[in-house]
């Protein structure tokens, strides 16, 4: 068998999976379909659908990471709030590169990006009764919907697709008005989009939230890679946007797994706003005897789902951190890499007859990064999946990230080869010939 | 000011930290307490509070996890499920010490114990609609009860100390026979108790989940330290004794911060019994679009609870099951020193007037391990506790961990200097004088 191969092939393949509607899968079956088929065709596809990192590790951090094992540090639980050092550095870091004062004691190290939002949400839906339900403004990172589901926590959601720049606001008034939302959440830059909100769609937001006492969850896993500007200098403008401008009611949730390349280690820190760790919540107190937002999210919501973070991995982030700040180590220099394999990769599919979905910050073209969105003549999800499917092409559709646009997902990071670049060229000519 | 210090002392720092009830703190409140006072009186407490390891982790999997991060793990999501030696290595490793066959696809690695049991309560609590309720044998590890309050899960428990023997099973049976448990847990040897349940009481776990449909958690945090018997040879009887001889509805909980001294890195293996890890339950199905246990407790729970567990500590702990298994490592050996610390710290309680509190497993004296109990003529815990933080010893008193009996738990591991028995001699003298 060779590519292309047939659409009965591919529904065969998916129906030995259990999977009734390939769009509608979620990232792992969609990667058991690719498995599968590698296997039985014994050529490799084109892997456009995780979200890993696509360069080695930091190695500041694998340096202290080991000198934190030799000290002995793995016998001896973590303090759950983090250990000094990263506190202090995470602080500095913030400055540094978004230019906000956060006090170290309320930079609280997770175990990735995914336990910081996981917890936030189910201590967001507990601290105020009727204010139970989370804003998903999306697309987004679709296993933040899967934690609502788990949790059994309700939430809304738009795309910003017809929400930009005026119509923002609007939008949030409405759904906000409604009284129930505690919290806010989205990434800036973009998962899967890579839009960047401009500062008056983030002060729209800062200020809806102030209006109607909501938090705005600020997920930074992305942090500094809009490329179109160097914000690559430590303490020196322009630095990484954020709401934390507009409003003291903002979480920022920063993953060293992009960043620094560590998604392997599962660490990242949550930076509250001063304000909102110190406050107090009655019915927190009434339900775990501490009030503070800041106390209860280390020492109840944290301590029970972990008991802390890996000891010698808060170190390994902490120097990482220092490093950055003091000018030593250029992670947006290093990051750049993924802006030009971006580019290269988006102008494969545009000469294809490929668009791109999600293309514009308000006036200006989307920056070049982790990743993009791709459509074809408005071509539905799931016929555009199968086509690439049959042409060796994985990645996912867009509909799994809370849009509602044609179009897939690609995530640039495994492109790491001239040859996949080629292939990539090859296997969507074949693409356009198939679909005629 | 020195010790003893007087009890409008105690009662003006307990009313500095807003605590009304000594007895009735949470551990790391309890910590606070003896930490103002250690500041106020410039002197050490004797801390009998904190299970944390009192001896250094193991250099195997130390040089293991460094090994793993100088291959370039750090930048890999690990997978959800584990790593393939990690999981291969603990099925021998049980098969080894435990004595029974778990496939290594049903191992599965959390963020510590503490991450499996809170995600294996929300699963069972998920899979019988109806059957939503947790059964604790108590005394048990307090934060497992305050997972159920975060999570919003109910329970039910009773304190095992009037239900030994022939009287568990008419207990369990009142309280199974009602149809709304979905899970038990304990945890064996005990925690705070130091009890280990007899063969005849596992039998009767066992036949009851087996007649109920419930599903047990045995947490095997100190797994072979029933220092009684030899436990250390792999692959030789006697075993860690264990419900699974009884049952197929069994996850055990195997956690590497006491086994290995590895707390600091925040890793644990859940072992599920073959027969429930693909048990397919159509709640689960309906939810999630997944109807295994197994494959729902990796994809869906610890997918979105941490997206796995550190990558080189996976590696780490890989290694140190290995060795055991080989018997070029006993773990149990080495952790003998917990054995002959509690032995020590007994007898000076015993001295001084003291009375062990859960003394016998039937007709056997409890073993020595890392923790016991203890009383004094049940004097109530509130009073006791106040006696010994004049005194200069601080402790957990036995309500907090779900016992109706009067006393403290005690934990040795941090006794561990000649010096320290000494001083914990010279108190419990000068408690003995303040009693009158």
């Amino acid at each position: 068998m060779k590519l292309p191969v047939s659409e009965e092939y591919i529904n065969s393949v998916l129906k030995g999976l259990d999977i009734s509607d390939v769009s509608q899968t979620t990232i792992r079956q969609c990667v058991s379909v690719s498995e599968t088929i590698e296997r039985q065709i014994g050529e490799k596809f084109i892997h456009l659908e995780l979200g890993v990192p696509g360069l080695p590790a930091c190695p500041i951090g694998i340096k202290a990471h080991k000198e934190a094992l030799d000290k002995g540090v793995s016998s001896q639980y973590p303090a759950i709030g983090g250990i000094k050092e990263l506190k202090q550095n995470a602080s500095e870091f913030i400055k540094a590169f978004v230019g906000i004062d956060v006090a170290p004691s309320c930079i609280v190290p997770t175990v990735g990006g995914m336990q910081g939002s996981y917890n936030l949400f189910l201590e967001c839906s507990q601290i105020t009764p009727g204010k139970d339900r989370i804003l998903f403004i999306d697309p987004g990172f679709a296993a933040n919907h899967t934690q609502m589901n788990v949790l059994g926590i309700n939430s809304e959601s738009f795309d910003i697709y017809n929400y930009r720049a005026e119509n923002l606001r609007p939008k949030l008034e409405e759904i906000l008005s409604k009284g129930n939302i505690s919290a806010i959440i989205y990434s800036n830059p973009n998962n899967p989009a890579w839009i960047c909100l401009s500062e008056s769609e983030l002060k729209d937001i800062g200020e809806c939230a102030n209006k109607y006492d909501v938090i705005v969850l600020e997920d930074m896993a992305y942090l500094c890679m809009d490329f179109r500007r160097d914000l690559s200098q430590p303490f020196q403008p322009p630095y990484q946007p954020t709401v934390a401008n507009y409003t003291d009611n903002y979480i920022l949730m920063l993953s060293a797994s992009k960043i620094f390349s560590y998604a392997g280690e599962r660490i990242a820190i949550m930076a509250f706003s001063p304000t909102l760790f110190n406050r107090e919540y009655p019915a927190l107190k009434e339900r775990y005897g501490i009030g503070k937002m800041g106390d209860n999210y280390i020492l109840t919501y944290l301590y029970c789902a972990s008991s802390g973070v890996s000891h010698s991995a808060q170190y390994a982030l902490a120097q990482m951190l220092k490093e950055s700040t003091e000018g030593k180590y250029n992670f947006v220099k290093y990051l750049n890499e993924y802006g030009r394999r971006a580019k290269m990769a988006k102008d494969i599919f545009l000469k294809h007859g490929f668009n791109l979905v999600y293309d514009k910050d308000l006036n200006e073209k989307i920056s070049d990064g982790f990743f993009f969105t791709a459509g074809y003549n408005n071509m539905p999800n799931k016929l555009l999946l199968t086509y690439l499917l049959r042409c060796g092409i994985i990645a996912i559709t867009l509909n799994t990230t809370g849009s509602s646009q044609n179009g897939i997902r690609v995530c640039i990071s495994q492109l790491n080869t001239p040859e996949h670049f080629n292939i990539l060229d090859e296997r969507l000519a074949m693409f356009k010939q198939i679909v005629g």
